[in-house]
């Protein structure tokens, strides 16, 4: 099958074997999928990945052992848990120590014609969210789970950074009521957060500073730092940013403000399927651009590109 | 009155103003004052601070236009907020942005013969709780908000630390009925661990990965990347020591692991009396030296020496 191969010569399109279906997994034919900064990130040796990358996709169910599943549109969890340990049953498989992440570790990914996933991380796609919505549908599970784990919804929430992330990040949370600015550098991208507030970062007003919520998603050194300082005492800042490099950081406001950090990864399919079917998130202005499979390489070098938004590629 | 007055010239115990008294606050005559690893930083300069240092304190109520406090014995929660801002109505003054701090922020602290403290800050100590236990209400308090903000209680946690706040820390958790092992480098500090399971740092089997809460109570700067090795995925770290100086520190498994980093600093100073009333949390045995007010210079000095545990003044 087709697919993009970033080993052993990075980025190249050519012809892959198919997945091999292990018990309990089903086989998708991909539809559509989406270019991630982890994506870009794993292109330069990040986690010391080879092999075919792309976790943000929908797909059809070609072929698994439950015949119900078969020819359904459907969203996949890309942690897959070994479904027995005591950290899969408590919590489930975002964290199982023996997992594999779709397109990330241990597991082929979605710049592919076909995938294997198991059974039990698919989410069936309801026919009102259409290809180019669901395959948002991951980064807007772990957008929205930036409020997991929040005592209570908060009052106001900052969003650092208007890249892809950011700004859709700033339209989940404004989607789900909650009061939200978002900081960039790009008026022309500020434009696209829907429901919130915008400031360019060279003209912050004072008064925006000692949010309950502020969510760090520059991808920046300096991203942190500029967090702590917006956060309310006993705020939370939420880094949903890997920055690939070690931070200089002074942490006494931290202990001083008593400041929550919190790494944020994935979250939740199914709410996030059910953010688009309900339309409280609209996810398609973020789109910037798109290539057929054939050309994925081209479109990791588009996404590669300073301030590019979504770029899509089709199966 | 008698103080140690950190400027202009450091340490020297000198005749100093008493305390103006404001509106709603009570002369406190002190009886006895501990010495914390932040007064020492504060003598370094920490914080630009100058005056009467000292924050953990017992003493008795001189004077206050409230009659009914006055001969009381007492500990003082040594945030002194407002009491008007929407902070203080909210969650109280531990975080007012006016606040003063006894003996650390616009108030004169308790290594002298009397401080002026809120009425409203006061805590009034029952007889079953000796002066020098008293002394630790503070700290102790501190020690028990680790247990705060946690979701639920934890199924076992590590103290990071054998130094006086660590092993406070250690019989603070251990008395509240959490399963808790301590990692130091002394094994004759670790032994005052009392119902905690203990580790020297070169020793420290990797079973021991992967606890509900980490508390870094090392002072050091490897401290903290040491606790995130050591919590599980969705653990908490608590920060409980400020490091005056940046750290440098690769966040990406704090992304990955989603560990939340929680900065602690006081806690509630009823429940720490309460705690040292019931008899939960014994801190006698962490008292390594005494020194009367006039020789604070020297209880300083002693406390300043790596290693040694809690030095009291007594006033």
């Amino acid at each position: 099958m087709l697919a993009l191969v970033l080993d052993p010569a990075p980025r190249v399109v050519r012809d892959h074997p198919e997945p091999a279906l292990r018990k309990g997994e089903a086989l998708i034919k991909v539809r559509c999928a989406g270019v991630c900064d982890t994506d870009l990130q794993l292109a330069r040796g990040y986690m010391g990945f080879s092999g075919v990358p792309g976790h943000e996709m929908v797909g059809e169910v070609a072929f698994c052992e439950d015949a119900r599943w078969i020819g359904k549109r459907v969203v996949a969890d890309i942690n897959a848990g070994c479904g027995t340990c005591a950290e899969c049953i408590a919590r489930g498989g975002h964290h199982c120590s023996t997992r594999t992440v779709l397109g990330i570790v241990g597991r082929a990914g979605a710049f592919a014609a076909r995938i294997a996933m198991p059974i039990a991380c698919l989410v069936e796609v309801p026919p009102a969210v259409s290809d180019d919505a669901a395959v948002f549908a991951e980064p807007l599970a772990a957008a929205l789970h930036v409020l997991d784990d929040l005592q209570g919804t908060p009052n106001r929430a900052i969003v650092l950074g208007d890249g892809k992330l950011g700004l859709l990040i700033a339209r989940a949370l404004a989607g789900a009521g909650v009061r939200t600015a978002i900081i960039g550098r790009h008026a022309h991208k500020l434009a696209l957060a829907k429901g919130a507030e915008t400031h360019l970062e060279a003209d912050v007003p004072a008064s925006l500073a000692g949010a309950d919520l502020v969510v760090e998603a520059t991808g920046s050194e300096a991203g942190l730092a500029r967090a702590l300082e917006l956060a309310r005492p006993r705020g939370t800042v939420v880094l949903k940013t890997t920055v690939a490099a070690k931070l200089t950081l002074d942490l006494a406001p931290v202990v001083i403000n008593e400041i929550r950090i919190v790494g944020s990864r994935c979250g939740d399919m199914t709410r996030a399927i059910d953010a688009l079917a309900r339309g409280m998130v609209d996810p398609l202005p973020l789109v910037e651009a798109r290539y057929p499979l054939a050309r994925a390489d081209e479109a990791l070098a588009h996404a590669g590109k300073r301030g590019t938004l979504k770029v899509l590629i089709d199966v």
